[in-house]
């Protein structure tokens, strides 16, 4: 049970009356936030205490710093969330208004994807009747042994296969036992912020990065740090500069989300650095690091296939290499956390379901991953070329897509701090899904339009690329 | 984010105290506490600081209350958890701690089920053919919509699927928007204690009760306060003048697990009238509430179907009526808390597999799931007859069993206070699983023994019957 001191119990109250004050109105969208020396002064405590918690709203989407200039109220603030939730119902505890209140700023729409949706793989064209043919092939005995209460750590030929998988694709040497089993990435962060933080603890992510990771660790209380990114990726020497405390440290080196960087080595090799001398944590989501589109010897390795990486944990998911519905991923972690996993897990959901990890097993050991995979790099290559050219001709030039040799989107960046939103709310009316960059954004300036083309075919990227298009010449 | 009071620092560090003098050996196993006003006294705080500390160590098993006696250290506490453990690995948070330490306590056998372990339905028997001929019925393009990114709370047409079949089955009427679909009733609990506790909240629990719930919430920081039961199942007056503050109970009040007895309408009642009074909620755990055996107007309907139960959560599984290997389960809550509770399994770990949910809608509204739980109920009386006959056999009368109308495990009861584990010991060394009653109980001195007949043939619940008699008549 976490047991903050009475700094942070002042700094949490002087957070809620900035929040309640934003909620309520009392301080309006586009409010500029007088200066923490100012407001320090007004309520008697001090300047630090007013940055917590200012840097707090502001990992939430509260405020908005602006460089050179100061703090705003967000302009979206008072937007109810895209599916009602105005006020969180009464009778939630503090950590479930949290949670319902930061999982109400990261709703992934339930539609079918459609172009330009990101992080949908095809799926149209999914192997299904190979999967269908290996679930055939169980015994019956096998059959009944998958129907129990099972390990809540994975089944032991899926963990075996997702291990060797690991060696051969992303140059991970790690044992089957290090594997554990999980639902799709999600839980995989899950899983490590119930075990490895407590509330009040600091992570640095990417900005912009992934909401969905922000939204798990502001659930369980961590603050989420953001740090700014350049062409290098996230460069760890800066951001422990500006959040000394942080104690874990989430990126997507391979191909960074959503801005698409790859991290160099020597930043790799900082991040690894970091790690072990502040004992803290670094967390890999290699979300696509499977969608290199050079030749096998081009494909960077993973960041915790380096050496002194003990304090990496790598988090993997089927998710885009197979499909979402599938909902199985692992995270692979150090072994004397094998156990500690899998007792959350247990008391978390039990375990997986038995047959799909059984078929996944066979999946991945008969070859059929390697070959869907190969398929799907060329389809994705070719969509991309689509996008490409036919944005370009559709915009008359206005939304030029630089090429990638990674990944399943693309991204299309305008000038720091201008408006993506409008674009994206228009092409949403004519039934096309276009990220505004500000989406993924924290406190970075940066914006733009975040363009999916994995899971849609080249009629569909050309028809949603006529829409965008348009609407990019007006 | 919590923030619990100097109080509750105080307490804590009481409480870190002692059980850090526990698993030192400071205090050896079997030593008495001193008393709690002596304690108070030494280390200068209250002795309700104190008394706090020692209900949280008895809660989670460090110490134990002996009627009209004392409070010892419990006899187990150096034994290394079943598989290993011995200490939680350096690295883990506070509240990873926590959860490693809890969940060490409880750890389901990985084995598959032999006789006579509890919560074993049969699955070999499992009408698979059934269920693979619905998923062949599956058009490409349902196919491909189940493997996008779907909703968090579930498959539509499960979330019907399932409020029908609560009407009719156990008398609950609920919308299927109040259905969330999770993973066994395991995730249910998770999703309660994350949205509707905080640090240091009290719930009631049963004692003797299921390990797995009270593991779920310490592991989020929630105080399990153990209530005694009697022949009626858990008395609210009692347990509410015993902890005032709780603000939660979960109870079993179809088949009390393990205790197997039903919570009497009055009971119920006040139960619903003090959550009402006290603004706090009631779980319930129907885990087998299908397997009543008399007639369908005997069958008792569920504690939430009755008037004033606005205040209850209903935890249901498929995990028992189907089995535990599918990972389905669900939780019917208030219309005013769905959408917090889809958005907490969004960011635990998206949503349930795609394919699973709609197979098993289909399942149960084709009739399927009404059919099996008529041959499963039919079977199950009779395997309850085969297991009370062959132990009275072959135990020569020493394990006398009485018959029960619902369930799957009988209760074989033994004097308060006595030894259960020598016998179960023996009996898993001979290849048979007979679950000590103690091991369900927190604070209570209740004992006996548990035996599951619902996954067994004949042939083997007599075979594993002859051992435990020979054992027995020792």
């Amino acid at each position: 049970m976490p047991t903050p001191g009475t700094n942070l119990l002042l700094r949490q109250r002087v957070y809620e009356q900035l929040r309640s004050a934003i909620e309520q109105g009392r301080l309006r969208p586009g409010t500029r936030l007088p200066p923490t020396r100012v407001q320090a002064q007004s309520l008697g405590v001090s300047r630090n205490t007013v940055l917590w918690a200012v840097q707090r709203l502001q990992a939430e989407g509260y405020v908005q710093a602006r460089v050179g200039d100061g703090t705003y109220v967000a302009q979206t603030i008072t937007a109810p969330p895209a599916q009602g939730l105005a006020a969180p119902p009464r009778g939630l505890s503090r950590r479930g208004r949290l949670i319902a209140e930061t999982a109400a700023r990261w709703r992934p729409p339930l539609a079918a994807a459609r172009a330009f949706r990101i992080g949908a793989p095809e799926v149209a064209t999914f192997p299904f009747a190979v999967w269908d043919r290996l679930a055939r092939q169980t015994s019956p005995q096998q059959r009944s042994a998958q129907a129990q209460y099972l390990d809540p750590a994975g089944d032991p030929g899926l963990r075996r296969a997702i291990a060797l998988w690991l060696w051969a694709s992303r140059g991970i040497r790690c044992d089957a036992a290090q594997v554990v089993v999980c639902s799709g990435s999600q839980q995989g962060i899950d899983l490590i912020a119930r075990l490895l933080l407590d509330a009040g603890d600091e992570v640095l992510v990417e900005d912009p990065g992934y909401p969905g990771i922000r939204a798990s660790l502001l659930g369980h209380g961590a603050l989420a740090r953001p740090v700014a990114l350049d062409a290098q990726g996230l460069c760890i020497a800066d951001a422990a500069a500006q959040w000394p405390a942080a104690r874990m440290a989430v990126v997507t080196p391979t191909h960074q989300f959503p801005t698409g960087v790859r991290m160099g080595l020597e930043r790799r090799q900082a991040l690894l650095q970091w790690a072990r001398t502040h004992d803290a944590w670094v967390v890999e989501d290699d979300y696509d690091g499977e969608f290199q589109y050079g030749s096998a010897a081009q494909r960077v390795p993973a960041l915790c296939s380096l050496p002194g990486s003990e304090r990496v944990l790598y988090v993997g998911t089927f998710s885009k290499t197979l499909h979402p519905g599938l909902r199985l991923g692992f995270v692979v972690v150090p072994t004397a956390l094998v156990d500690a996993f899998a007792m959350a897990r247990a008391i978390t959901d039990r375990h997986a379901p038995g047959d799909a990890q059984a078929v996944l097993a066979r999946f991945i050991d008969e070859g059929h991953l390697l070959r869907h995979l190969r398929r799907m790099r060329d389809l994705y290559q070719e969509r991309q070329q689509v996008l490409r050219e036919a944005l370009a001709d559709a915009s008359d030039g206005a939304l030029p897509l630089q090429p990638s040799d990674r990944g399943m989107h693309l991204l299309h960046e305008c000038a720091p701090g201008s408006d993506d939103e409008t674009l994206s709310r228009l092409a949403q009316s004519a039934g096309v899904m276009l990220a505004p960059l500000s989406r993924y954004a924290i406190a970075s300036p940066r914006r733009g339009w975040l363009l999916g083309y994995a899971g849609f075919d080249a009629q569909e990227i050309r028809a949603a690329a006529r829409v965008v298009g348009r609407l990019a010449r007006r």
